[in-house]
């Protein structure tokens, strides 16, 4: 990574465990990029977990699909596949950890009006400038100067309906596909009750099964 | 790991550049334990790659919340976070690689018609018998044994309302809770204009903000 202040390059600034130029690799290695956004993320869970108990056991909401849920994915035990981490689409740059008995957590929010010493984040989140003008190694250094400086905490509930977790129940053999599914969703699973999710094409891989192919009269005991 | 079969332990398995036991450690450090979901669909993942042209840029679709995403998430550069994985609930343990261009892909799902060879994977895949019943040491070993055995593959196309992304446009402040949101979203963002997502705790953190203490006048230029 390139800063372009020497300086600054050599000042040791931590996210978690990693200092800021790990998380940059980890966050190239995670995502395929180095992200700004993850990065800023990265300080945001960073001051989320400073503010919180330790020893807790936090699960994560996401108020945003866009780059956050990774940051807390790389720095916190909560995954999408595990079910720690819930993401709500409601665009806003801010996530909550919280303890999963209560629903008390600590929320961290980008805060614009704090975004005024940072031109070049400001451009960036709110999309001020094309991609291709935006200049990388700025917004790296402007990232790893800003730390936690720009965001603002809350002392917030989560409420049951977005803490509680569904239980899937059972599973059972889907006459149709003859894959499994839960017995909760019907008869049939959700995508042959339900509009098909693909679209069908012809199979040409050599003794590869096609989506109308499938015939197994298997039936889960 | 321990394993119950030293021959077996010995035996080197690989899930793309992984060893099978250098899987099982990445997944413990990134899913919080060694969830066998994420083991079978480690191989799910790499059989995908195996039958996908080489080079090409591919994007995730998994119709499961459960374990499998974390597995793409793991082996492919599709996160959350970067918005190549999309989740779609419907409970099916399947997911699709699929070319962002075009929407072919190949869909590998899990076959219970060829769970019988594995009786323990077969009874962790259809909730047989409680958790702290589950023999963990037998799964890994009829994980590693079973690798993509246990799956069906399919050539799919997924349609283009399922990979289309959604461009957010243009941010704005939202003048109620002062952060940044999609002026798509409407006149203010999605959680001041619709049901408040948190329930309203008193702050007891020196320094910190409350919900109702924001009050940046702040507008975004």
């Amino acid at each position: 990574m390139e800063l372009k202040n020497k300086s600054q390059q050599e000042i040791t600034v931590k996210i978690k465990d990693y200092t800021f130029e790990e998380f940059v690799e980890v966050v190239r290695s995670f995502h395929g990029f180095e992200a700004v956004g993850i990065l800023i993320g990265g300080f945001m869970v960073d001051e989320a977990c400073r503010l919180l108990p330790q020893g807790g056991i936090f699960d994560a909401l996401c108020e945003t699909p866009k780059c956050l849920p990774d940051a807390i994915q790389l720095l916190t035990p909560c995954t999408i596949g595990n079910g720690w981490l819930t993401v709500v689409n409601i665009g806003r740059y801010a996530f909550t950890l919280y303890d999963k008995e209560t629903g008390d957590g600590i929320r961290v929010y980008l805060d614009p009006a704090k975004l005024e010493l940072f031109p070049e984040i400001k451009a960036w989140f709110f999309k001020l400038k094309p991609k291709k003008e935006q200049d990388l190694a700025r917004l790296l250094y402007e990232a790893k100067t800003a730390g936690a400086s720009i965001c603002g905490t809350q002392r917030v509930r989560v409420p049951h309906r977005l803490r509680d977790k569904q239980h899937r129940g059972k599973f059972a053999i889907c006459p149709r596909c003859k894959e499994s599914y839960p017995v909760a969703d019907g008869e049939s699973c959700l995508a042959c009750s339900g509009e098909e999710i693909y679209e069908q094409v012809p199979s040409d891989i050599s003794g590869e099964q096609t989506l109308t192919a499938i015939s197994t009269s298997y039936q889960a005991s």
